[in-house]
């Protein structure tokens, strides 16, 4: 039989991601296409003894069914965890636990995205981003983005322009492009949000990933600059980039009339996120392991950055251009196509898997108006002798 | 600012569920309200052993973001578990996991719903089905039942009438109604499935649940007898109401191409189960645990029911009807109003709250056409001397 699939499934296009994972079979290859953090960087000892002792406490709560907003437990833990980033005064019960920030997203589509409903996001954004709201009807429109961030004049026509449900940054380290909003225009992001009555959600799961200083405050904590801000803000964080993808813990932050639609459209997700999996965070951020892990994995991801980023720039030379990464995961790089080097990144992530390195094209992170000669790499879990040899392999490449 | 949700949310009616809820709030009562398996009975021990051996084996992996589809080891165990359980030859690529069945629903409706479709349901069935399906924009259809299970000839001219998406059954000791499907019914199913082309979604968290003999086989097993209906079957299973809630973890089998759009749906909506929680589910799999612990979860809920409907015919005598329950958590009655005893169960849920004892009256199971003097009591989470002091304070309420 022909099964009768919802309309719904027309809105995604899902060969491109099936092709960025193709590119990843093949044996002995060095891969900058992830986005995921490094295995070896796993405080596994510390995850061990956070899950015993969350099983030794209260068994009977970390393996029963939970709250759909959370083990409240972990939303003390994270309430502080964002005052400890900046993020003043959010307290347990204005903030929800997530099955990783994915969901969040998915719950934000789930609770305001109806067909044909614009949604800005950046030029280039997150793929599942783009994917995940399109699945509710989103019509998304490209804001575009520069070497500080997205271009809020720019942004500002937009949105006069089309009236969003809502708009989508990633304002710290984003992926793919690494990118920084400085802290100037995430002030002006805040008055836009007030200025046009428009919820702003930011996507914040890399800001604890920074290389030197920290970066600007995170618009959640800025809000109190603008008052007004506050109530418009949706502010979505994870574990998954600092500690482990694997327990699948996130969260978020917004005001409660969304709070609570979010938490009735999770209840008829998946009931709840595990009891198991966030017994543990909790225990974990308990624990005040944080600190020291954020501090080792910012040291060996800012190594990794410097590394390849010396390497892009001695070996791949005037072929790209790329901003040396201040935090998060990824190089994003732009082929210049001088000296008729290769300019597309589609025939260089080609020619790469040729030569035993792989990556990701940039053109699918664009809703719009794709920007064909940019190319996105993660040092994130290749170590140094691997970052240099694959360097090497991409320079053949060109 | 009013927030702009999506008009999906005007599908959903959450006010009888908040009621359930609050039901429960009051100190000293004795519960029959809730939908769960009972804390004191998880295996604790077994669950700590089995994270731990997926800590110590390769946490990397247990850590890691993993296949949208599962954990290759669980999706293993769990076709290994099917079989066990009469449903031979299901592969594990033939099933994906799930964040609770919850989450199987849930991916049914966006894989599958648009607003305006019909979908066929027990009337009574589960409370969150509905919601989860009325999200997407389902017109459910209520299919009645009787002590057998859904009446299938009534099933039949519905499914003629309306060509549902697809039909939403709970065989096997469903909630709430605990009811049993018979095995010529279930064959019957099956037939409806191949004679009409129509999906037919086997919810089945509670069938391991038996008291005594073992209750007919799935309608998965049983599809080999009616050729056509495996690729027409889609069954739900679940790790909560035997293992634990709070792992999450549940599973769906169906068609090939249904579980490819389920998977992408998935991608978007969580990634995919927290790979820390199916990788202590398949290492407590593995290690051959659950055999003794369903024996022992059987052999408790089993002194349970039998002490509870031996209570109720006693002490309520004519005044409720209900079928003594083969398996699963409920007991689910229907007030006669016989010598002008209370007829209603909502005005009973209330009057009972007053004696210091709590349920769910049953006309919010309904999609349609409730049925007011039916009402649902758990067995499952009260030791046998609160059973008995609870029913006698139904007695005094009546």
């Amino acid at each position: 039989m022909a099964i009768p699939f919802a309309d719904r499934l027309n809105n995604v296009e899902t060969s491109a991601i099936r092709e960025l994972f193709k590119l990843l079979g093949k044996p002995g290859i060095i891969s900058f296409a992830g986005g995921f953090p490094d295995s070896a960087m796993f405080d596994v000892d510390g995850i061990r003894e956070a899950s015993n002792a969350a099983l030794a406490q209260d068994p009977g709560a970390a393996l029963q069914y939970g709250a759909t907003e959370g083990f409240n437990p972990l939303r003390e833990q994270l309430a502080h965890f964002m005052a400890q980033k900046g993020a003043q005064g959010v307290a347990p019960e204005q903030l929800i636990v997530t099955t990783g920030s994915q969901q969040a997203l998915d719950l934000l589509g789930k609770t305001l995205i109806g067909p044909g409903d614009k949604v800005i996001v950046e030029g280039p954004t997150f793929l599942a981003t783009i994917q995940c709201f399109r699945l509710y009807g989103a019509d998304l429109v490209s804001a575009p983005i520069d070497d500080q961030g997205v271009q809020v004049d720019r942004l500002e026509a937009l949105i006069a322009q089309h009236k969003p449900k809502f708009v989508y940054l990633i304002p710290t380290f984003g992926n793919p492009s690494g990118g920084l909003l400085s802290l100037e225009r995430r002030k002006r992001v805040l008055e836009l949000a007030v200025q046009y009555n428009t919820i702003i959600v930011e996507d914040d799961p890399y800001g604890d990933l920074y290389f030197g200083e920290a970066p600007p405050p995170s618009l959640l904590a800025l809000t109190p600059l603008v008052p007004g801000s506050r109530e418009l803000l949706v502010h979505c964080g994870s574990l998954s980039k600092v500690l482990s993808p694997g327990l699948r813990v996130g969260w978020m932050i917004g005001a409660a009339e969304l709070l609570a639609k979010a938490t009735m459209c999770k209840q008829f997700s998946d009931a709840h996120t595990s009891t198991f999996a966030q017994a543990t965070a909790a225990e974990y951020l308990q624990a005040g392991r944080m600190p020291a892990t954020l501090e080792h994995v910012r040291a060996v991801y800012a190594r990794r950055a410097q590394t390849m980023g010396d390497a892009l720039r001695r070996e791949l030379g005037d072929a790209v251009r790329f901003v040396q990464p201040q935090g998060g995961l990824f190089v994003w790089a732009r082929l210049t196509g001088e000296g008729g080097k290769v300019a597309d990144g589609s025939v260089y992530a080609q020619r790469a898997i040729e030569q035993g390195v792989a990556f990701v094209p940039g053109a699918p992170f664009f809703c719009a108006n794709p920007d064909p000669a940019t190319f996105r790499l993660s040092f994130a879990t290749a170590p140094e002798d691997r970052i240099l040899e694959g360097v090497a392999r991409l320079a053949k490449a060109l």
